[in-house]
């Protein structure tokens, strides 16, 4: 096995899948891609070549070469499926992945970085009008979140099991702190949160403790 | 067995269900939800009681009711494995999976009906300004699928069978095409579309065929 991870410390996608690695145990490299600097790794050939996106992360396993942070965690749950990170039984399995899919499809790529250029660069948007637009979308998510936890969570999103769902939720509660979003009216979403960083796996993969951190 | 899918004929993400349904042989009833008549039925009590999100579609199968349309396939695919749409071998398998979240995570939750309404009502942004955030988006992420599918390709998007990945990229040609985003720099892309269209299940799935089509 040679598991290589490209990405960078404060990538909410590449947070998703290094969270899924500790998680099951898998030793990997890390290769880190500033998203920054020079104007973004992302974009330079190399990057490009083997992901034609930009964006990260791209994890490589042996001859295998794959992007899209939800399609590697359904790969890593296919070819390393324990500990698994899907219930076994309906419906708590595909409630697992949808909640999942709120953060990644329908919170994360409305607020991540080349989206705040976009905002900036072309719409020459304000840090208040930009501050309003992550808030935004970050409480719409919470919200529909916080009410289905409600009916779900016990220890983690989905009963007592670490599932997809928190994978994907870890990075979304990071982003929102990190540009001071108020989470005091999501409190059964704040305690999944508290007793998810409770875990050694979780305290590995958090963005300030990989070695790009800045 | 019961299948009800709560959809709007416009909306991407119920094209996607709608397509998967239709190519997998299955029959449902078709629940319409009306997306902009008074103020979207979508944020209604009943409808938001069933999904939090506030966002289409919903599919109903039996006791289950589920949300995220990526989710839904793979429960459909799980469910109702014949005829597959997700290739068995990898490195395949998971690509089909990349691409069609490269559609689902990264361009539809872009240009959405509420992220337009967010433009027009919170940011007044013009016709113009908001046909060019439009474009942006498409063009970024149609031109990343081209240098993919020119790799991968068949007569569909992964080799000659018919995966998620094509079921995701149909609604977003519909919608690049809806706002007249110019598609001359995407033939294979193109090529994979026009092989599409002359499915059955894919004819049977478009918006313009649905009962609630205006």
């Amino acid at each position: 096995m040679s598991l290589k991870l490209y990405g960078y410390w404060r990538s909410g996608a590449t947070y998703r899948v290094r969270l899924a690695l500790h998680l099951k145990g898998l030793k990997f490299d890390y290769q880190p891609v500033h998203l920054v600097k020079d104007g973004g790794e992302q974009h330079q050939q190399a990057y490009q070549q083997m992901t034609p996106t930009e964006l990260v992360p791209t994890l490589v396993d042996g001859d295998m070469t794959l992007h899209q942070s939800p399609a590697i965690l359904e790969y890593l749950e296919e070819r390393y499926p324990q500990p698994a990170l899907l219930p076994e039984q309906e419906p708590q399995r595909s409630l697992a992945r949808a909640l999942a899919l709120d953060m990644a499809c329908d919170l994360q790529p409305l607020n991540n970085l080349r989206v705040l250029q976009y905002l900036t660069n072309d719409l020459a948007l304000n840090d208040e009008q930009k501050q309003a637009w992550i808030a935004h979308w970050t409480k719409r998510a919470f919200t529909a979140l916080e009410q289905s936890l409600s009916r779900s969570a016990g220890r983690y999103c989905v009963g007592d099991q670490v599932t997809f769902a928190d994978v994907c939720l870890l990075p979304q509660v990071y982003h929102a702190q990190r540009f001071k979003v108020a989470l005091d009216d999501f409190p059964t979403l704040m305690q999944v949160h508290h007793n998810l960083q409770q875990l050694p796996a979780v305290i590995a993969s958090r963005p300030e403790n990989q070695p790009d951190a800045q």
